[in-house]
């Protein structure tokens, strides 16, 4: 097993290589390592067949899903890491241009981070994402992947590194951390001097660690208790349609609602109808409801406890609140929010401007779904995950996010 | 004295309010404070007396120096505020607008951080343009000064707070720490969920403090070993005028020159003349040098040691070391630069783009002085600090940098 320091170390030696490679020289290196993929699949598929087997019976049924790959799903991922290959180059970019008084010429331009380390969890893909979106952003990447998926990761480093030295770009380009002990992600986390920027993609433990024990910049991506408001000025027909889409759509992901907020004079309609629609036992998958006092009183359903509003379900269940109004409904975000994305469903332009000002999420919705919260629907072509702090990138991180900038000043023996 | 927690949650409450201030009502609220400033000068003056009355004989005269305020120091800091009402507001501005192909509006909106902490040292005036700086970019601050200067800044701040006052903003929206043991400094790192960003402004001490116990967001300010880097193909009299600009212009800041880097070629004809320029004891402030040992052979001085290589000197002393071309140069400065800034001095295009490709700090110069890493000069109207890290802001940090940004997202019962 290789020591996570010497992995830093060889990320860190190759970095000024890497940081400074052309578009052509990445996008040659993302063609390589997406043929490298579809050409190394046996050995892919054989070591996570290994991977789905060693964890039969200890994980649940949807995470072994998540864990298993198939000839269609490397192929997926190899077509991802194609299509990085037409988004423009982030690196380069000239921000700002400014000319001083004494003739100096100063540019402020993109530039990589350096070196990327990500902590993620079991979903291979990621590996696959997290490499591609790094080298695209000129960025040497430490990956450091579940231990369920280890064996399958390992096999998709391997063959990206084989991709990468057959167009002449040093393997440590992206490398994997091999002690999927705990002791490694600590390792990572106090990296300074070698990790640029830490983002760790998981659940509150992890990002919890992070934060207790960094000393490496981090972004903490992830949680989301994303609410939907339903106001008093809403069309009540467009609010069912965007809850049903923000709760059902996909529920086990960060951008769906969990909770609904209602305001109390259009309760009495709304919630008999959200109920018929989204609780109807017919259903593949019933949405089960935890209710405020007030909302107990219109609709049947579980009382709802404190926690209930506080709580990522990341599931079927929907938390609901009646409250008294607009300002009500921003104070709830404002104290149970984890900054990702919220909605308000309202017709009257007031409560919609005043909504989108004072809620400090990542995304504010007026008449739409949470669920648009991602890279590919932001525009950004992909993402590396979606940030839920305030400092540098801000929702879903793409390409650009992956940059910093440096000031270049060009003169003639100009001083101060 | 008040408590530093209970500092904080006045600062949290009126965050909301303080964040969505229009553009009039923040200039109104400057003005209002610069006035109250000039209105309470004989108070402030009376305080700073007594600060220099207990800090004589504990710190040096240079140190009394800063710390002492003056009538014409007063009007400065009143001028300082004055001058942000003309800048343009960073709040509120569209970063980016895309149109989903279902016909969402999505805006990338800039937004202040919310509450910024700033911990800096001795002199008071930083106190008066935080708070304007924070003000104009619609963030609540939460000063932490040096104990020195604590009766000024507090007279200072009840000034700046009675002008707040007079306007109707909350007075919390600019408020001081009044515990200034270490203890504060350490709830002030750990306040999370209370401060959005903290700014460290002070030494080595204070920044590793930071990088050690912070879990809020942090940005790095300050240290600067930059390198005057004079290649083979360098006209010598711009590099003359270059190199003596950025050590001796004002060698106590961070942006000055503190080693001098001469490719082999080129030493024998260059270190006489900096010597003969730089260290001439007619001069009133003669620089001392510290020379590595094939400089040694070429000009007389005292030896460097390998720490001199690693020192913010901030005084007149240039380290001096002969390199064998631009890449060892490049690779001192990769090793030895706190990333802050550096500069080439050469007519080779290639040895110049290669340096400002390779060299990873925050300000790189093609023949001009290091000197003009500050945010007045880089056109930013004023700064907070200048960055050494990668994450958010790189550089002189300017109303800009303290912001952050949302996407508002526009639909009509629009989903996914």
């Amino acid at each position: 097993m290789k020591e996570t320091q010497s992995i830093l170390e060889a990320a860190k030696r190759v970095s000024p290589l890497v940081n400074r490679l052309s578009t052509e020289e990445k996008n040659r290196a993302l063609e390589a390592m997406a043929e490298a993929l579809l050409q190394n699949k046996e050995e892919i598929l054989a070591a996570n067949r290994r991977d789905l087997a060693e964890a039969e019976g200890k994980i649940s049924p949807v995470m072994l899903d998540r864990l298993r790959l198939t000839e269609e799903r490397i192929g997926a991922m190899a077509e991802g890491i194609r299509t990085l290959v037409a988004l423009p180059d982030p690196v380069g970019r000239v921000l700002r241009e400014s000319t001083h008084e004494k003739g100096l010429c100063i540019r402020r331009i993109s530039r990589p981070l350096g070196v990327v380390g990500i902590i993620y969890e079991s979903r291979p893909n990621v590996t696959a994402d997290a490499a591609a979106l790094s080298l695209k952003s000129g960025n040497v990447c430490v990956l450091r992947g579940g231990k369920e998926a280890f064996l399958s990761s390992y096999a998709i480093v391997e063959s990206i590194q084989k991709g990468l030295s057959s167009v002449g770009i040093p393997r440590e380009a992206v490398q994997l951390i091999e002690d999927i002990t705990r002791k490694s992600s600590v390792e990572m986390m106090r990296a300074e001097g070698y990790i640029d920027l830490l983002i760790p993609r998981g659940g509150a433990g992890l990002i919890r660690a992070c934060v207790e024990n960094a000393t490496v910049p981090c972004i903490q991506t992830g949680t989301g208790i994303c609410h939907v408001y339903v106001d008093e000025g809403a069309d009540l027909d467009k609010a069912l349609t965007v809850l049903e889409n923000a709760k059902c759509s996909r529920p086990s992901v960060c951008n769906a609602c969990e909770v609904l907020l209602v305001h109390e004079r259009i309760a009495e309609a709304f919630l008999p109808r959200m109920k018929a629609l989204l609780c109807d036992e017919r259903k593949e998958n019933p949405v089960s409801l935890r209710l405020c006092p007030a909302a107990a009183r219109i609709i049947e359903g579980e009382k709802a406890s404190d926690e209930d509003f506080d709580t990522e379900f990341l599931d079927y269940i929907l938390a609901v609140k009646v409250v008294s109004g607009v300002e009500e409904a921003v104070e709830h975000i404002r104290c149970h929010s984890t900054g990702h994305s919220e909605a308000i469903l309202t017709e009257d332009e007031k409560a919609a401007s005043y909504f989108t000002s004072a809620v400090d999420s990542a995304a504010v919705y007026v008449n739409a779904s949470t669920r648009f919260t991602d890279g590919g629907e932001f525009g950004l072509g992909c993402e590396m995950g979606i940030s839920t702090q305030k400092l540098h990138a801000r929702g879903p991180m793409g390409l650009e996010e992956l940059c910093t900038y440096q000031y270049i000043v060009i003169g003639n023996g100009t001083v101060r």
